[in-house]
């Protein structure tokens, strides 16, 4: 009836997305601890920190001291995030597992807003890039999509471009020698419906039925978990969540950043359909009160409030 | 590839499930502008109050006052809740549409708990409903399956159970002459999955193809919109909602008491994947902020905070 996956990947987004976007200031021993909860719980990847420009984004000033301080669990990808070349170079000082990949937005107006570079200015971009990770041997394995669902400025994105620009990203691949492992698309500012994400990566799976798909989805609009759903029906097996579903207040009047979808209530979803997450929920859950301790205000993760149902199936007969 | 319908018809829970629960006091007056203003919204379906005891449901207390003074707006079912015989007079003697309905519980300690009756004993208290409401003309057209996914005392319900429940209520329909219309199943205490969804509906409508079938979802544990798409898939199209999200209150320590899903997030859901449901979207987010002022604290739902698509797609090409 359907494909879903038998095991799902997670990527956890928390402490970078959660952390950038509060008001805060969050202690550097809060984030260690978070970061190593997390770790603790069975997800196989946390990205940390981003190694932005302190004065633009002050909450990831400890970017470094948070890399350099994290007491690492065996088998655990500790990941960050950069947008230029010093960043990169800050990464490379510390002790995170770095990965490059080759990002491209599917909506060009979205590209110039972000980026200050159109399509063809972005290719030119990810050249330099993808030389910069062979010099650096850091191995590059995916292509991003973002605003692969919908756009603010252009509207509802047509599979055909996504399809497009995935073309795009395979052949920058090719010139550089590199064979990606897949393609993650991201529903950047929330336009993702479960019909847009089985046209996506229908339409992705077409051409190129041997890519491995990831989602990033933000739940801007509530239809997050709904999207991860149509993904899972079709056998996609990897996300990226953040834990309490940091990332995006919605409380706090940032409106349109609601953060990524929240990682325990992905973890419950899939434990309860029979799909393998290798994350020990309850574990999961004291790391989303945790957060919620640390950023001082509630977060819109469900299931930290609602709780697991292991307890409950452990003592009753009908479990 | 699915069998989406082409109209969903969401009935609005959030006056009653939302104002009960809240800890208060709401004024009569706000209860009163929030009812008409949904109304407005083009939902065909508002349940407005209960008639419950005051001492234990104070927040009900001013049920009468409420029902008698709406201003009705054409075309809309004002509808109430009841419990006992006591609760059914007190509906009789105002304006309200009075509709009757089966009620059981999947879970027989769930019923026991919640009602103080076994299965034996709510079939012989359904039969005196039926001959109440045939006494007082008050149609009888829904069956309705509490705890028809899972409940905390008996864990997960398997779906033959569900379909035992309802070949109960179909009996107890046939008995009393009256022909019902379909069957609602309700995720009381937040056990749905998409997939446990795909097997209640399926397990149903291979015993009786023709019975309609409802949704009444609680987010519980975040799969609320999730659990309704599994629903539209199978071609669902009738759905409880409350509007931002209403009647448990996440961030109040209602542990495990989530609302229903959130009216304007299904909405949101429906019209984006081509589902008409009638009801004019922006109209629906204002009311959510004025039920957010009313209440006094935030509300869980996300279509408020992240606006609706319609302006942008409006001024795009893309749209």
């Amino acid at each position: 009836m359907t494909d879903l996956p038998k095991h799902v990947e997670i990527q956890e987004e928390g402490p970078r997305e959660g952390f950038q976007i509060e008001p805060g200031p969050i202690a550097t021993a809060d984030k260690i601890r978070f970061i190593e909860a997390l770790a603790g719980t069975g997800l196989p990847k946390v990205q940390c920190v981003s190694f932005v420009n302190p004065r633009r984004v002050p909450g990831m000033a400890d970017a470094e001291e948070v890399a350099n301080s994290i007491r690492r669990e065996p088998g655990v990808q500790y990941t960050g995030l950069w947008l230029n070349l010093k960043g990169l170079e800050r990464a490379q000082a510390t002790p995170l597992d770095l990965k490059g990949r080759i990002l491209m937005s599917a909506s060009e107006t979205f590209s110039i807003r972000n980026s200050n570079r159109n399509m063809a200015e972005t290719v030119d971009e990810q050249k330099r890039w993808l030389a910069a990770y062979r010099q650096a041997g850091i191995a590059v394995e995916w292509g991003s999509v973002m605003t692969a669902f919908g756009c603010n400025f252009e509207g509802a994105v047509p599979p055909d471009r996504v399809v497009a620009v995935v073309a795009t990203i395979m052949d920058l691949a090719d010139e550089a020698d590199v064979t990606l492992k897949g393609m993650s698309f991201a529903d950047t500012v929330g336009w993702a419906t479960p019909v847009a994400v089985e046209r996506v990566v229908g339409a992705v799976r077409e051409r190129w039925p041997d890519l491995e798909i990831a989602l990033h989805l933000h739940d801007t609009r509530g239809a997050g978990l709904a999207n991860a759903y149509a993904g899972l029906r079709l056998g996609v097996a990897r996300f990226d969540s953040s834990c309490a579903g940091l990332g995006g207040c919605p409380f706090a009047g940032h409106k349109g950043a609601a953060g990524n979808i929240c990682t325990e209530d992905l973890v419950f979803l899939c434990e309860e359909m029979g799909i393998e997450t290798g994350v020990d929920l309850d574990a999961l859950i004291d790391c989303a009160h945790l957060a919620e301790a640390i950023v001082g205000h509630p977060l819109p993760g469900k299931v930290m409030r609602g709780g697991g149902l292991s307890a409950i199936r452990a003592r009753t007969a009908g479990g």
